[in-house]
């Protein structure tokens, strides 16, 4: 699929990441406006709230863009979907009959602030990258046996807070926590002091379901991936996840980039998950390309000075599909509902460049980073901010994501002072 | 303090559930009208919806009580939660003036369908009772190493699934899972076949928060208690749980009970945590008697045959108050909302006939119960019924939970046939 041309003209550079090919869904205020819906087409937004209102817009009898999120429309399900994306393609389009009424509609992108693009019901965290379980397994087992018996059969997953996930651009406090130091026979409670991010992409339920759900009708039921960051406080996590998974470690908050990248733009990047050691059993099979080849990258900064690029991979490397990853989930019959987000788990490259999260980039601590400032850093200190960032490279077009990015603050003096 | 006398002749037995020292919170349709709330008081239900529409009950400016759940309560806080409980106290009492324009907004329970009392937020079950943990630890690990090392010092818990709370009287549907017997190389996708309960008790979060609560705090969010059945799939939990926990085992779902008994009905029942072999961090210090003395049950009945009590405990066997466990879940920064769900994890007593699951009960199926029908168990068999009961016995009343009950359907016998 080549570029395809818009008449708003900043969409049509090969380089930019919202194209006519892309049409990501987010939430925006513009200035002391309420939030509303929008879609991005180059450097603009369209108010799809005020299309909807004006009439540009109708897909079913009842109004789907008059709430500050995406959930009335993702509960519609893909033929609503589709219509709306043929319904923004036309207006958007070079040579539109509708230019003239739609050109009031658009806010500048630097004029306004993002938030979150849709309401999290429940949120899910897998371990489904198989690179990041060997390096994690390797570093705390044994490189020998590194991945756990389990790991080949099913994508392994833990239930996350949803009241945590936040929309890039929000400050994230250091978290305090119960930690024990190997030195120490007792615990302390402590600000943490091994912080660290996972670069994963998240994808998003659309239509409910209330029973098992095959591979395929999993595909049919997301609506749409965006960028994820589960800010993971190791030494708290270390102490606390056995028996029972990580709990406060993961608990302080997960970012995510402003915009959902749905599923047909993503559509020409369709790829497959790597060979299998062993077949899966037959509902987890894959039937289809359901990765997507996506460059990610993350970047780090120390405050007010220049960010370096610490680490570069691919969505590609995961050896399970969000697919495959909600056909899991729902096997005990678990209700699924709109809203619900999957994050992939940590997405780490064969090498050591390719690591999506610092404690595979330190090696624990033991091999700490040099940044472009000259500075080391084996963990996340206060003021760095980190970003992710990812884009499909199409041909003669990119499909972005916008960033997801977070500023880490000092953690509270005293947490029980009012 | 005595038993407080209502013009509902029923609700002044010493023995009955719902006397006007409890005034639990529900929700229930009657007929085919819409589900709305309710206050239990004896044999009857006043329908709180419907007196607040006609002005008997006037809390803040906006109804309370026009929706099916008790949210909107909830997250007023404590003193509307207490001008509420004067107010129904006053409608309700002995010689109350309003008793003639009271009385027709009284339903039978006998007439009514129970529906969930409240939205759950988030859910998260918690592993904070000793001899559970001791057994289980004992059966799976070693009995001289049974506790992990960081359960006494912390709350062990995780998030579970909030789609799958249902209310009582649900049918449950026996899951499918994958499996590995220790006698095979590899998985199958198979019912459960160790399919199991256990008793608990929810404590509701009332107000929200949004950084780390001390434990008093923490209890001052606490709206109420239900009693809770985290159905659990044993050989699902067997082979997923290493190394981030439960997650299909506990997804098919949780039982809670139909009332939601409010701290100020249960506050005469106030007890200690039991004595401490490590002294908790400060943050994690009791600060007063939060766990309560409740007697609870557990029977079984197999399809259309009498129930057999199986167990009995008291949630005072507790090593943790739920007070401690909200403060410890909240030390992250984790936000806690209106609605949050917290599973006190499974309580068992010190001896064998106070274990809270089948799992203690049978030791893992190598000791079937025997039932009064002469069948025996080890877990669950498909028609089986499993009710868990709850009272707290004061000075000649009672203040009772509801019945959490369940019955178990078999397996779909094909998950995937559409």
């Amino acid at each position: 699929m080549p570029l395809l041309k818009s008449w708003v003209a900043s969409a049509n550079d090969a380089t930019h990441p919202f194209p006519l090919n892309n049409l990501p869904y987010g939430v925006f205020a513009h200035g002391d406006e309420e939030p509303r819906c929008g879609v991005a087409i180059g450097d603009m937004i369209l108010d799809v709230t005020a299309a909807e209102a004006e009439g540009l817009i109708t897909l079913i009898e009842e109004p789907l863009f008059d709430l500050p999120f995406w959930n009335p429309l993702m509960e519609q399900g893909p033929a609503v979907w589709a219509a709306l994306r043929a319904r923004l393609t036309a207006l958007l389009s070079e040579g539109a009959m509708e230019q003239e009424v739609v050109e009031p509609l658009l806010v500048p992108q630097s004029a306004v602030v993002m938030h979150m693009p849709f309401a999290v019901s429940e949120y899910t965290d897998f371990y489904a990258g198989r690179h990041h379980a060997f390096n994690v397994g390797s570093m705390f087992r044994d490189p020998e046996n590194a991945l756990p018996p389990n790991w080949l059969h099913i994508p392994i997953g833990y239930n996350g807070r949803a009241s945590s996930v936040v929309v890039s651009g929000t400050d994230i406090r250091r978290p305090w926590g119960q930690l024990k130091s190997p030195d120490h026979d007792l615990p302390t409670f402590l600000p943490s002091r091994r912080f660290d991010i996972e670069l994963e992409m998240g994808a998003i339920v659309g239509t409910p379901s209330n029973g098992p759900l095959s591979v395929q009708e999993a595909d049919d039921h997301i609506f749409g991936y965006v960028l994820l960051n589960d800010w993971s406080a190791r030494d708290i996590q270390a102490w606390e996840y056995q028996p029972l998974g990580p709990f406060q470690a993961k608990a302080t908050a997960t970012s995510i980039s402003p915009w959902i990248v749905t599923k047909p733009a993503l559509e020409p990047f369709r790829c497959d998950t790597p060979e299998r050691e062993f077949e899966l059993l037959d509902h987890l099979k894959d039937c289809g390309p359901m990765l997507y080849d996506i460059d990610l990258a993350i970047t780090m900064a120390p405050a007010g000075q220049k960010a370096t690029t610490v680490a570069r991979t691919n969505y590609k490397e995961m050896y399970y599909s969000a697919a495959q990853q909600l056909a899991h989930h729902s096997t005990s019959g678990c209700p699924m509902n709109t809203g619900d987000l999957l994050g992939s788990g940590t997405i780490s490259g064969p090498t050591k460049p390719e690591r999506g999260s610092l404690l595979e980039l330190s090696w624990g601590g033991k091999e700490p980073l040099t940044l472009d400032t000259g500075e080391t850093r084996s963990f996340i200190e206060d003021g760095d901010t980190l970003t992710l960032t990812g884009a499909a490279r199409g041909n003669g077009y990119t499909i972005g994501f916008g960033d997801c990015t977070g500023t880490v603050l000092p953690a509270l003096k005293d947490p029980y002072k009012r």
